[in-house]
């Protein structure tokens, strides 16, 4: 893809490692201190489908650099039932604002945004496509909470097959020295367009948990299921597993979480799915700063 | 209770004499002059029922001081659905923002929230809980209208079984010399809980609105009613009660207003109920600056 | 109407053209740099029915002006729902606000939110009634495409006979030197009292399209149809219409459009349309700054 991420993020395949360099430094930085670099611009956070999380960090990160937002949530009351296509939408929002955050149920809504849009837009999730911002905070999460990104042996677990946040980070991961391990149910395995030589596949996460630094845990997404598929599979992460787990692992969780790590380990300093919205906000700042922040 | 009002505003019990104090002189100032205090700082509007009275009055108060609002109202369309906690929304939200203004149609959710959350939360309403910045814009409407709150004799009508507002606000007059009147039918008495030895019951207005200096209306909440309860009670001020009424009497109602106060007594002086709404502006920009306006 | 504009906008009516070149004027400065004069000013946009177009254009032009919006779109779920009349809900609001942008479904609406509102309104669409701001923009964009109002052939096709733009267009048109041709099927001709006698009807753009220099093209208001009336009617402007018009055309269209306009007109630089939606921006801009820029 040749389209550079400064004029839309699109997917994680635009961003190389000076390009994350750069981000993340960025991210530092606007973590501390409030300064408001983006006073006088302004994002429309155009969601076709609910995301109060996704939404709320970037209007967080947007408010906090002194912009403002135009949230679009009701969109399906709004003018498009009255039959006007994605396009007519991007050129007609386009004239009111510096960006636009998007977020669609179909996988082809970015490129077809990308394609008419005079002002930068930001992938926040495609259908079953990507979600870059996740895999960028997921990746600077696991930078921060240990001083680097090489070395580290990184334990995937969970509904492999349907997570796009799980597949974009994995190809994230690649370009560094990171050893993947990947724990889920035979019919949730990670596609295989996605595996590399020396990942390994397991069932349990026993297998695996004394060697891992990182482990990154993520919700069966039901809703990505087709009708027809019924998965009778549960798992969450124990008491028990981190017991054997290092002292300095790292458990991660792109949230809302619905029994895969359980309340009792929240007060485990291990447990770093809360700090991760925090880096999330961070890295969604540098971005918009990254973006829209030079005249 | 032993939670600091500055760390959360869950109730009117947590509030003594000297806070009330300094919360009214705080919206005093405030209400002149356009400073803006919280500039670069922002809350979040989390209401999982619709309030737009409660919320536009929270964001008004917070765009005026200088800060910005993000108003997440369509709760039900929004990660909810997908099962997560309100335990784990408000660690997530936590993240975004400087403090949290909470609607919530459970009576336990002010307190499971504060439980987790590391900013300031305000409860804008638990159910058939409390809604103690409603009683402290009543205490303060009063104050201003009255130019004080003591030596006053005060006549609370209608829904005093189901109406939090007057629960509330009974509560804060407890604390200064004032006598208290009550008005309603059998069914929608007072709980006993609230009163107090001095309060006297009366089944008409007529008994007691010639020496009443404040005469507080509520709505009646069919909403909380249980559905087998049918109850055949309409009651409303006229215009011969306020010929009979004192020159100075001030006519609140909490609104919205359905009946027990005509339009034709939106002209006479003494009806404060719009008046109302704009002192409860003045107190919530208070008590935000108080929360949140420290460094 | 004696109702002056800058202390509300209902109708076209209230406009002379003294008025209109005093706010394009004012449209013009601050289209160009970015001044911030509405600084801790707000705006409510109050939205009894969903236009994503409309009040994002508002939005826009009060936080680009550096003021703030408190949008509330969710009207059917909120206070309204308890019973409250649209002039409590007003008499409510203009507590929390500097003006109030409003959009109903009632015609009637408009008129009874001026009757007692302390700040100014604008009518932001009400019913089958104006939308004045429409018409303005419209104006502007004839203004601006063709540096003037005077001595021009304007085509207005499409369904005349609902569209509330197209009739406040025509009313604005009437204080120049302009020709007004007609482009409907009989059964959605202009209604008499707008038509003027030098205007002339048609059945086929064809007729006219030669001589045109603005054609402003209109959606089907299904939406406004009684059920009962079922029209077999399609129109579009084609590639075949454009060759015959004149090279500085201005092609015109409030949208969203529904098959009206093909996409493939989208690059001809006579397609004026979504430049348009930017002029909307700045000519709302100016009015923002005319009704409540002052102290």
């Amino acid at each position: 893809m040749s389209l550079p991420w400064r004029r839309a993020v699109v997917s994680v395949d635009q961003f190389k490692k000076p390009d994350i360099d750069e981000i993340f430094s960025l991210a530092d930085r606007l973590s501390v201190g409030r300064t408001m670099p983006l006073t006088g611009k302004s994002i429309i956070n155009l969601f076709y489908e609910p995301s109060t999380r996704t939404s709320s960090s970037f209007h967080a990160a947007m408010t906090r650099l002194g912009g403002s937002v135009i949230p679009i949530n009701e969109v399906n009351y709004s003018s498009v039932t009255k039959g006007e296509t994605l396009e007519d939408t991007i050129r007609t929002l386009e004239s009111f604002t510096d960006a636009l955050v998007l977020r669609h149920y179909d996988e082809d809504a970015t490129e077809r945004a990308v394609s008419v849009s005079s002002v930068p837009i930001i992938n926040a999730g495609n259908g079953a496509g990507e979600h870059p911002t996740q895999a960028l905070l997921d990746l600077y999460t696991i930078s921060k909470e240990r001083d680097g990104l090489n070395g580290l042996n990184v334990t995937l677990m969970g509904d492999l097959k349907h997570g796009r946040t799980v597949h974009s980070l994995t190809k994230l991961l690649r370009m560094y020295d990171v050893k993947i391990n990947l724990v889920s149910p035979l019919e949730l395995s990670l596609p295989r367009s996605y595996l590399h030589k020396n990942d390994t596949e397991h069932r349990e996460l026993g297998e695996v948990i004394a060697d891992t630094d990182i482990l990154y845990v993520t919700r069966v997404q039901k809703e990505r299921f087709s009708d027809e598929l019924e998965i009778d599979f549960s798992y969450s992460v124990t008491r028990s597993d981190m017991n054997l787990a290092k002292k300095n692992l790292v458990l991660m969780h792109p949230l809302p979480r619905v029994g895969e790590i359980p309340i009792e380990l929240d007060s485990d300093p291990r447990s770093a799915y809360f700090r991760q919205v925090k880096y999330g906000l961070h890295v969604r700042m540098a971005l918009l700063v990254a973006l829209i922040g030079r005249d």
